[in-house]
């Protein structure tokens, strides 16, 4: 079990995420190494005691030593970093990650792994609006939720450790989807509400709004600050899960619409009263 | 002038923002009344010193003697006063209201006033997600909009005199627009948000969800507690200029929906470039 600290955790690409990991792991005793892009990440890292040992480089030693590696990459990058040197890594190691997505991943990796490796795949739901290592915090994995998504190729030992990891990371929820449930909710969750705000935020540019604006539209709007690299390759990682929430969302938004046009007051008081009680059930607890 | 603290005021209407009216005016010293339907609501203002007088009848003497009335009812009970009792009305008193939209009302209005009355209408943007007398605050009108919509029928002297009620209410910002631009830029900025926030929050029944919520849909997602009554009224008052918002948002939208279809990678990091330069307009100062 992982809470062996004897163990030898790898993060690989030290950002928010990774850097997040690196502090809530350090506390336990961890040995950590990092392997990231930027000497610069490392070297911040290595001057708070968050890591053991760094490198920019491909370096098979480090690689090679690590018993659970953790990759904190963007989905493509993750992808190409196994193809190309999954060799590197040590028979047993368990694998896992941070990806949004899941079913356009999940089933990739573990058809090209080893059969010496295990891939158990997990979504941190944690993030900020701030990147890099430097803004990494054990704190933003409290009250959040942690989802593995293993599959028929997983083993007890590899969910577990999974499931061990979040609860050592701190996160207040940890719970198992698979691939597919995952990607559905996070479609819903997530994707969806960017699609809309990104749409709100862009449909109209009429000058001198901003002087008008309250709560309801900066609240609607604040996830419209988006990194377009990230989420446009997320988006496309899910496509077919979120296109089929964007319809279903379409065809509530033109139901309304249409009772607006043949003002049928009761079908709009109906629907806002839906509204009102399934909202009740999202209160913060 | 208003600031003749001489002038009688009466509030129609004590609820929510009633009260926070009569609460912001008191302070001044002015003598301020009230016609409310609940005795209840006339009651807590005496008790709380915020109403020098109030009843829940059409007391001819009350309504006769104020200066300047301000109603602060829904739209089509406002309508109904007006063509009932206007004839209450003290010749030369100045009339302004709260209502959320302008077009279908203002000219309503003006076109059956008496001739020696004046109606200037306003909407004071502030509010709060609970109703009643009793949750009334001059607090609300702190970092707020108030929005004077005067036409031709107006004299100087009205307008003014709404403007000058603005700024003793404490709004931050009083500004005038033509009933036309208010009723678009309401349309946009608050009544199409809630469109959204109510289409999303019933377009998918899926046990559990709430489970897994972060704050991004939390956020796009809290107005969707909303009072069926008053908006549908709001939302049919401002019918075409909200179809004409709902037409933008869908038509954007549907653009983003195409190109994750396409795969138009580059066509949506542009919106979401757009989408962040955009949102930092809208960021509170």
């Amino acid at each position: 079990m992982i809470v062996d600290i004897s163990r030898k955790i790898l993060i690989v690409g030290l950002g928010l995420l990774g850097g997040s990991y690196a502090k809530a792991l350090k506390r336990f005793g961890f040995h950590i190494s990092a392997v990231t892009k930027e000497q610069s990440s490392i070297d911040y890292a290595l001057n708070e005691g968050i890591i053991d040992e760094g490198t920019t480089e491909l370096d098979p030693k480090i690689i090679g030593e690590a018993d659970l590696v953790i990759f904190a990459l963007y989905p493509h990058i993750f992808v190409e970093w196994i193809e190309q040197n999954q060799k590197l890594l040590k028979s047993g190691a368990i694998i896992t990650d941070v990806t949004g997505v899941k079913g356009s991943i999940v089933y990739k990796i573990q058809d090209m792994l080893r059969e010496d490796l295990e891939f158990i795949a997990a979504h941190p739901m944690a993030g900020r609006e701030v990147s890099g290592v430097e803004n990494s915090s054990d704190k933003i994995f409290v009250g959040a939720n942690y989802i593995v998504t293993p599959t028929d190729k997983n083993t007890p030992d590899g969910v577990n450790t999974c499931l061990e990891l979040g609860r050592l990371l701190g996160f207040s929820n940890v719970t198992t989807l698979s691939p597919e449930e995952h990607d559905e909710m996070i479609g819903f969750l997530s994707q969806l509400t960017h699609c809309i705000a990104i749409s709100l935020m862009t449909c109209n540019d009429k000058e001198n709004m901003e002087k008008f604006t309250g709560d309801s539209f900066r609240d609607l709007t604040r996830i419209a600050r988006i990194n377009d690299l990230m989420w446009s390759e997320l988006f496309i990682a899910n496509k077919e899960a979120l296109l089929n929430q964007m319809d279903m969302f379409l065809s509530k938004f033109n139901e309304l619409k249409e009772m607006l046009e043949t003002e049928d007051v009761d079908g709009m008081r109906k629907m806002m009263r839906h509204s009102t009680k399934r909202r009740a059930l999202f209160e913060k607890k």
